[in-house]
């Protein structure tokens, strides 16, 4: 069994469903993960805990999703030389605006790499873990690439069906 | 010299300026506190130390100010049994907006007591501080009434002023 | 029959629903509680008496909760010296961001400890309360200090639901 | 002396610049009108007493300004059957947003008619105060025709200027 | 046939129905009212007729409807000397948010009365109308006080039900 | 003198400095226009008229800038055929965010082709407007891309410069 | 078959249901138009020729549709002479500020004509490029009156309608 | 001399002095970077170009500075497998709030790892960049915990000094 290179914690069990997207996509990129529920209010030690030895344990990126005053990824840059990518969970009224702001304005010294609101950004978060991967490992790049190349084919090809239908009915017409 | 029973903690030493506020009401109540930096991010384990020992060391308030995406108030609250007070701080280009949703929209199981942004939230959170005191300390209470009383005279004074100058405007006219 | 230790209001009747995990929260710490409808602008008398009387009441927290220009908490903070919980409720379109900056924005003088919009905010501010009363009454800490461990229980229990949910799929594949 | 149709509340004497523009306008349309300053928070019975009374005293519109969490004017339109207008003031951080919320989204049964954002809205209260006193009195609507006209001369006027500079400017060219 | 004191315009057909509220509540005050369609884009010489006959053909509010960037307020009020009150509507994506500022941040010279955004606006817009009815008319204003009391007399009745429920939930417990 | 193709319009006197840029980006390209100053709300009829005339007069586009509740290019729109571009104006405590949304959100019908918000929609009104002559001018879209050339030779300079500024320091150190 | 005088392109097929609402409007104005997808971030080297070849294969106005980080219109803009309408799509948590935004703010010197977001701006960017196309065509302006008169009118029946349905109403009471 | 591993772009000369600290924190670093002016709307092919090559180039991570309707870093992070990191500066009078959504609302597919607004975002982005490369090269990440620990002993050190101020003050006192 591969050990996980990257690491995902969530706030909450109810970003499940979402968080399936990044966990499907760095699946499909064939890079090992670990995936569970860490939150920075209600577990604070065991958030502690896992950013003080994701390093050593080998992970290389965290990726942390979270809703409303959204801390879990600034818990885990604070706490790691690692990159952590965060994911802005659209829960609540406000949809996410504020899990964004709590989670892309971070001061200076703690960076996270921030992400669209909601599935946008768990689809995105692989991605991005794999491009971070990828800095050092020409293999994953060669994947990215692929995968790049798969979306403009999977937009020609629904140009072809699009163009399909528009004659069909300019025919009828 | 008496035990603090209000531990402010501020995320940055850009932010005392602000802060002086809180401290000088304090002072006009007589609550004695005590007043360190402490960033969630720059130095977590203190933040978490701080939170952790707070209600042992005597504390029984902790006001925390932070700006940007501001994780204080929230860190002290998910170590503490003790009630926390949030200061947003108005720093950066979106003026505390960030701070005010980073501190305010936390998560079930964990409040915080949010203030106003910046100089409004800074004088607020002595006087919330001493009303939480006052909840178990009826000397204290007294002191909150007379300062509403104050309040009040102040607004009398200001209007008897400023009906003197009108009259005098008037009588011009 | 305990006398309450905290008054609850709330603006509308249409809020009762989201009040209820408040109540439910409140009852879980063995809290006695008083709750009723009580409106800024539909009632402005009543909501006058109520927060005059409520220190001699017995009260020690007033909770208020109201949506859009939601004004119930800031009216209680202005006529009592105990400490004001205030619950922006996530009504209209705007979404609760009105209701959030009426409670939370009070100016200099006068303020209302804020909690989170809608149901995040409604549990919280059980918490909350509890957390002032147990300012000056470590019993109430110890309820607190176990709730909060209840917490980190349960998303403990959670991963290992996770995990073993997790290892079944690996398996499988 | 004339007694004044139109009282104008402010919730702070820093609000007393902007209010000027408010009176400057009354004065010109030669409305009685008074002013003080009068805390929804600070002065919570002396607001209270001023909305119940404003009626028989012999107001007939009330004009209420405030910054932040601004409830003076909703304090003002749940006491009275005289309509109430309200400007929010451009204070603090959130330049206003607050203050206009808190003003113009009250809940269906105590209406505010709501001005823009500070200086804009102080000139226009005294406009709109005018237009209410209209309503029942052709000779203020008679007056207000005037005004309207003296806006557009106005604009005519610098259309004059600005034409000729435009000439001269081609003319040099 | 009652000749109508206060003219309703729409922007939209699609405002039929929040609309309604206003005239609803005009009716329980006995106000005589008109409504129609006119929409400041699509039928700007008819927008244009309305508010500059208005005054004429005997009216003394216009109550102006209309979502998204809504203008028909502002045009009201850019050709009468009447007050004329503002509903922005919750229409698109951005609920009310656009209609709300395009209808409130008037210029200096040309003031809107705005009510809250949607159906409180809707329910408002009347009350208001009548309050500026009343301004020059003792009776309208004793029917505005008979309506507040039964505002606060709802709430009493709900409150008596509350309390019923409240206490049979405890006896049971 | 060539007949105007452009037509400016402005709200307010106070717009004139940032309109100029408009003005230096239509005399660069050679491009006949005129400018005045037009409110929607102090001068209804002449906006009115000058719209109604637009198409006649011989102008083939329209430009409006307007702050606040900007009403101008809507009220443009709303009255002829020919194409309107509307620059929100950076007026007020709302930074122009409430001109845009009453700039941008246009109804169904009465499309306002907007651009950015102060200055930069300042320029940009000019070069749209060459940008729709062009679409019927190949001169003039010849002239667009000899523009479009000159701002990334501009870029090109730029580089050089500190390419040589960064060569300079590394020399140094 | 007509040449395409415009083209639209979409970010992604999800788009499609809301840009029928444009072709519909060609369609009924008889200008002939193109479709295709056409992603700024999947398809980049596609959208950068799409836009380099516009204007020699015949297309006199672009009109681009996107959502989220709405890029498109931009790159759009970047590499052609021809005027381009973007139109911000309502997708995902933010419901199009935040494609508004990334669409109407565009630097100095790049212009995009921006619509309003979702349905409206469809709508509107067919009736802006017919205005763009007319703007050097006559027989387009006419269209374009005879759609304004059409709008005109179906506001008047619909009031006809709703003046019969409150008389039907009032006998009735 | 070293083959930069960092490529920063951006948008405009304006944003050099903000991005200073990104190039000085990199230099703190020791990691080779290089430093061009490269606009998504102004230079569109040098745009493409700098993306295509990056990777061959032996750039390891890109960093992308713009304002308004920023799509540099999108433009860059279609075409390149390498990690972009994009800065929203607080250009304009939306203060960065569109260059924020306009970075971090990238479409699933194409990953931005976005920074706070302006100056906060350049300084972390340098460490986000080494952290990236940390993440394959330990002797990086080395340098990380060392930035780290002299983090938390400024504060330390900030703390030794309010410590004696305050101390001076109370022994004053």
């Amino acid at each position: 069994m591969a050990t996980p290179l990257i690491g995902i914690v969530i706030g909450s069990d109810s970003d499940l469903s979402c968080i399936r997207k990044t966990c499907d996509q760095l699946d499909a990129f064939g890079i090992p993960y670990e995936l569970q529920i860490c939150s920075a209010h209600r577990t604070p030690q065991a958030a502690h805990d896992y950013a003080a030895q994701a390093e050593t344990r080998g992970l290389r990126v965290i990726i942390a999703a979270a809703g409303l005053a959204a801390h879990l990824a600034g818990v885990m840059a604070s706490l790691t030389p690692l990159p952590v990518i965060g994911i802005p969970m659209a829960a609540g009224p406000l949809q996410g605006l504020d899990a964004l702001l709590a989670t892309v304005q971070m001061p200076p010294g703690t960076p996270v790499g921030t992400m669209a609101i909601g599935e946008a950004g768990a689809v995105n978060a692989a991605i991005y873990a794999a491009a971070i991967i990828g800095a050092g490992d020409p293999a994953v790049r060669e994947k990215l690439r692929a995968y790049k190349a798969s979306l403009t084919e999977k937009v020609a090809e629904k140009n072809r069906d699009l163009a399909a239908r528009l004659k069909l009915k300019k025919d009828k017409a």
